[in-house]
């Protein structure tokens, strides 16, 4: 049988209910009361076919990611336009660091296409490097994902790096893809997020999601950006007709209503808990790496499973056994709430 | 930009409310309440991913259509299914009849097959017959889409020629999709349905969906059943994870439960419906197809664009102009509420 491959799903592998699951990086301060109210207010309006190009939602995004609505691409999550990513561009080549997200491999194999893996370096922290660009004039992928910041790692790649990326992509007609998934997580989000070349560079594709920031993962609700209006044609074309349930494009709305303020809660929130449980954590021996997300990346140097001896204690975290270039030395935690990340760290203490 | 190319988007094309929507097919009783019920239910665990294999529908599904729970793949909507399908089977040709649903075509150029299409003689009422097995035995192709009944046509095809398809497929290793999304308004469902050959023929692989029978069109939520668990397996492999919504799981599962008096209801009010309409519109001199679906396929003889003028009366309906081998003057009317069906009829007499 084809297996779980991501977090998040500790409630249905365990049977376990109250089980916490910090094996899916989920917005602690949960979903909006007003994104609630909004879906349960559009239920009534399921009965019919939910609007194919999410015309209101899009206008809504224009306006909170202060881009052209012309330039938004809206799915059932970011997985969703990850899978229409190698068709839409007929990506032959694509090249990928290691570690990082695991469907953007799966879905250019689902395409067919060739995998150039750059391998990031442990003892630098796994932090993207001006090799791949040496990579990618080695190899002339025409498709180039880059995770920023980086799953699992949580690293952040600078933006200098990512304009000579998308230059040299540009110049070779090649697509240059920044996931920013997690970026409005990150206190720096402003100074690395890769929008402001949206307009000067046409090859740039930008993947978000309202599943991580907003605590909606059951929803499904994603989007891309990109000024290459061809691109979007062929991201309609190349997967399902109504990707956005109608529940989802409200959700998506109500959202953004309030959203600054939302983030900035949320930004203040996680990092003082990313910081407090990364302190903790070094102090425990573990080797602990740079996260500018809602994730805390880290290798065990213990005699012991990490995972294991947490889901013994009814915590389930992310074993990054799976990811290129890791082991079942390395794990991804989620910052959850303040009583969750207490806990957690009452529970390693016990472990050692 | 890319254009719609379904029925449905009345109301968003229109952005009018009030608009009568007969372009697509959807269950004039409506969405059953405990549907809605569950489905608010549900939102408050929105906040945690979705079970990516959605076994708990799987469970009840396989209860409703008496199969097994391994045989049942779940996704977005019947469309994602139609797009996973060219990949998860590497169908370098695709056979279709035309005319037809308009996603089998898509979803084959998006994977780059060569595309054979079979053309139904509108002198025989577009129903399928044995010329399409010689087609086949022609042309070798690896995968063969059958709507049963068609869509937009409403008819049905014979149990005794499917077998021969799926067994002619069966020698050569080729697949059968017979999409059976309409099947259920049929009176003569039990004597139509290929899930008699599912446990003989694991070259057989059906389609339903939740949309048209449930009127959940804004959910998305679709199945498919094969007994090949090699394919069930590249299902999940070739498109995103967590394909269908925990609200939409919860609402199929509420679906199913009393669906059997349900569907009796449906069927006994759809028939008497579609068949006044039929007899009306024969009445009125329009060329009225056999349909046995929850919709009428028409040709008008009448010197007047049929779509233009229910329009400008604040009724849309299907113009089949966009579906192979037909034209402006073939249409497809969803047979809705009583109510909707004499607005119908009143404003046809009105134009005539």
């Amino acid at each position: 049988m084809y297996e779980y491959s991501h977090g998040g799903n500790a409630v249905f592998e365990s049977g376990k209910e109250d089980i916490i699951d910090l094996s899916a990086n989920i917005n602690p301060l949960g979903m909006p009361k007003n994104v609630r109210d909004a879906i349960i207010r559009e239920v009534s309006n399921s009965d019919r076919y939910p609007d194919s190009f999410s015309k209101k939602l899009r206008e809504k995004i224009a306006e909170f990611e202060k881009v052209n609505p012309d330039w938004i691409f809206c799915a059932n999550g970011t997985s969703d336009i990850i899978f229409r990513l190698p068709r839409a561009t007929q990506a032959k080549k694509v090249a990928l660091t290691a570690p990082t997200f695991l469907d953007y491999k799966r879905s250019s194999l689902s395409f067919g296409s060739e995998i150039i893996q750059y391998k990031l370096s442990a003892a630098n922290g796994f932090i993207l490097d001006i090799g791949f660009l040496e990579t990618l004039r080695m190899e002339f992928p025409c498709l180039v994902f880059v995770c920023n910041p980086n799953n699992p790692t949580g690293g952040l790649t600078d933006l200098i790096l990512i304009k000579e990326l998308l230059d040299y992509c540009q110049q070779r007609d090649a697509w240059l893809v920044v996931d920013e998934c997690f970026m409005d997580f990150s206190e720096a989000a402003d100074e690395y997020s890769s929008k402001v070349f949206l307009e000067s560079h046409s090859n740039l594709i930008i993947l978000k999601a309202f599943t991580k920031l907003f605590a909606l993962p059951g929803i499904r609700l994603g989007y891309a950006l990109c000024a290459n209006k061809t691109l979007i044609d062929n991201f309609y074309f190349h997967g399902a007709d109504w990707p956005v349930s109608n529940l989802a494009q409200a959700a998506g709305i109500a959202a953004l209503e309030g959203a600054e303020s939302f983030i900035k809660q949320t930004v203040t929130y996680v990092s003082t808990e990313r910081r407090k449980i990364e302190k903790e954590l070094t102090r425990l021996g573990f080797r602990v790496f740079d996260s500018q997300a809602n994730y805390i990346f880290l290798q065990n140097p213990h005699p012991f499973d990490l995972w294991e001896e947490l889901d013994k204690r009814g915590i389930r975290i992310r074993s990054c056994k799976n990811y290129s270039e890791l082991d079942n030395s390395y794990y991804r935690i989620a910052v959850s709430t303040k009583e969750n990340n207490n806990t957690l760290l009452a529970a390693i203490e016990e472990i050692l």
